[in-house]
């Protein structure tokens, strides 16, 4: 990778280090001008005759995602965000009373805000399985679950996002078919960064945002529907115009692909610069992406792991590019104005945003750092002495 | 008003005659500076950091929609567009199998689809209450079946998109309170055009889009909802980390406000853009912009009336700003080729965009112009005379 050409792309990078990809990554300056010419030519022409000037560009979002996620632009929608991504998901699932959705501990709030809605508003049960004692869902605890309660869902988050870790996603999607459970895969924080396979993770639903290690816009996101789960009917309760014909006073027909789970209004200029994001990360090699950051992770570990006092909440292998550390009996105030005179950029977590791992583990807060490709190794240098000066 | 200096916010009303407010208005050069100087923030500081430095102006959305509505900060919620604020909004009723919603023949194609789907997986019972023969429900016969039905929810589309005619949305809160109803009202169409008060109205839901006469930009919407909802504890289905606080494993507490129907990620780029549009709103007076849009739609219904062979959908008195007209036996083509080649943009609209109301009235296309304070009576005079050369 050339790095150095990587960050010409992006000329922020010289002024500052962005260590808060898992927030919200550096769009790259392709992205961001596509936004604006777009928007300019809304305000010159009008807003759906610009739509019908950019058909052709606004449809290439679905083959630039379809290649992202390894399968067809039928499997593909458009949507808000990660979070509406998943509720369409869930919403298209006819829950009933006494239904299992079977997840994890740390599987991210707002899926287990879903969770517990569905569980007041419909009398699901929803089942979390074990984890190892230094974290991560232990894999065979939760296949033995599967077996033995037959969830109508099985729902994990690849890298949860207090948490470097990388959930064994693929290992799921066999037993899901085993039993007849839907698949559900949030892969927020682990698209863009990494190769991501949604045929071969086995996922009927694969969720995720554009504005993380993918560099796109923020409002923006993308859901993956299976083949199978279109063609068994599933369809969002809130069904609009873009996602079926009105066919009779009272009966419409979904549309055969993907596009049944989006509504009619979206930004396009999102859309476009979503799709710029994309075909971004698509000219990049996802693999060597992954290898750089896990270098990069790596030297940050190593460099904080230095500092006493500070305790970092992930060891271990299999860890994606962010990485959380707390300082016990501390507040994280000092380090917070030191990162924020040196211009680097970073994000903190409270227990309330991932209440059952976190009181586990007795963490009141975190500090999140989240290295990306383009950042370089002087930068998480720097970014270690300022947090040793700051301690 | 003064319309050459509104006409200079928009310097493209200089380029083109604009008369598809309906679809999306041209939006101000305040409202796309504000959109694109917030993205060439976000690719100078990050998305998140950027979100920091602006949440003051932000925050202005609230309080400049609480100003439109007639209405309270808290009572306002920021959705992606207008079917989403619908969707969260019907999300948060807990229908059950029998359960009646009380609605007309016109309502919005997505709200209908709803209904449907709610139809079909939970089984309620969508009942439309009659309308005159000239069209527009029939106001007592709505009253009459919200008393003998006791309907969970009435549902009222404030002017139907296939329709230039202003439902009497007033008269329908008071028999909602009556009955124990809840009461929904699809804003999109009037919003911008005419004064709204949403208390006034005594809607407990009133959704509403950006991008139409509001002149926002396009993938924005609210959401108002009544302290009474609120205090009902009504809450959407898929409520998120922005809409309630995890207090315990399987226990979240919704916010008190509002808030509690929004969702976390949002393009703050597109609310601050909204803001702006709000703002320029509510320093025009809407009676005078109600009055000036029923003077330009009345000269464009005379001069349409005019030209043998064309039939006007919509007659009358309480008709807003937009204009419907089919030529039966033939196809639009030319009038389309026409109205292009002299820069002057239109909508088109088929059956199936409004099925049960264009079956019974038997038009299979119709052809929409809608007008806004910004155009001039000289405009309208050239989409007539274009109009009429077509013919």
């Amino acid at each position: 990778m050339d790095i150095d050409n990587l960050r010409r792309d992006t000329p922020t990078t010289a002024q500052l280090i962005h260590l808060n990809n898992a927030g919200a990554g550096l769009m790259p300056t392709v992205v961001s001008e596509a936004i604006q010419h777009y928007i300019a030519e809304e305000a010159r022409h009008g807003g759906y005759e610009t739509g019908a000037r950019y058909a052709e560009p606004l449809a290439r979002f679905y083959t630039e995602a379809a290649t992202l996620l390894h399968t067809q632009p039928r499997n593909i929608a458009f949507t808000y965000n990660a979070t509406d991504a998943y509720a369409r998901a869930l919403s298209a699932i006819p829950f009933r009373a006494g239904d299992v959705i079977l997840t994890t501990n740390d599987d991210y709030i707002s899926n287990q805000f879903a969770f517990l809605s569905l569980q007041k508003r419909v009398g699901i049960r929803v089942v979390r399985a074990n984890d190892h004692p230094e974290g991560g869902v232990i894999v065979d605890h939760l296949i033995e679950l599967a077996r033995q309660l037959r969830p109508v869902l099985i729902a994990i988050t690849h890298v949860p996002t207090n948490s470097g870790r990388i959930q064994p996603v693929e290992a799921f999607g066999n037993v899901a078919r085993e039993v007849g459970a839907w698949y559900i895969v949030d892969a927020c924080q682990s698209i863009g960064q990494m190769p991501v396979d949604a045929p071969a993770i086995g996922a009927d639903f694969l969720s995720a945002t554009g504005r993380k290690f993918l560099r796109g816009p923020r409002g923006t996101g993308l859901l993956y529907i299976s083949d199978r789960a279109l063609e068994a009917g599933l369809e969002p309760l809130f069904i609009d115009m873009r996602g079926a014909d009105w066919t009779a006073d009272d009966a419409y027909e979904p549309q055969a692909t993907a596009r049944r789970f989006e509504q009619w209004e979206v930004a396009p200029a999102l859309q476009l610069g979503l799709t710029e994001a994309l075909r971004y990360a698509n000219a990049l090699d996802l693999t060597a992406v992954a290898e750089r950051n896990a270098m990069l992770r790596n030297r940050l570990q190593t460099g904080l792991s230095s500092i006493p006092g500070l305790r970092l909440l992930d060891q271990g292998n299999h860890l994606a590019s962010l990485l959380l550390f707390t300082r016990p009996g501390q507040q994280p105030d000092k380090m917070q104005t030191a990162l924020k005179q040196y211009q680097i950029n970073f994000s903190m977590s409270f227990t309330n945003y991932a209440l059952i791992d976190w009181e586990r583990k007795g963490v009141a807060w975190a500090l999140r750092l989240s290295p990306h490709y383009y950042n370089t190794e002087g930068e998480i240098d720097t970014a270690i002495e300022v947090i040793r000066e700051a301690v």
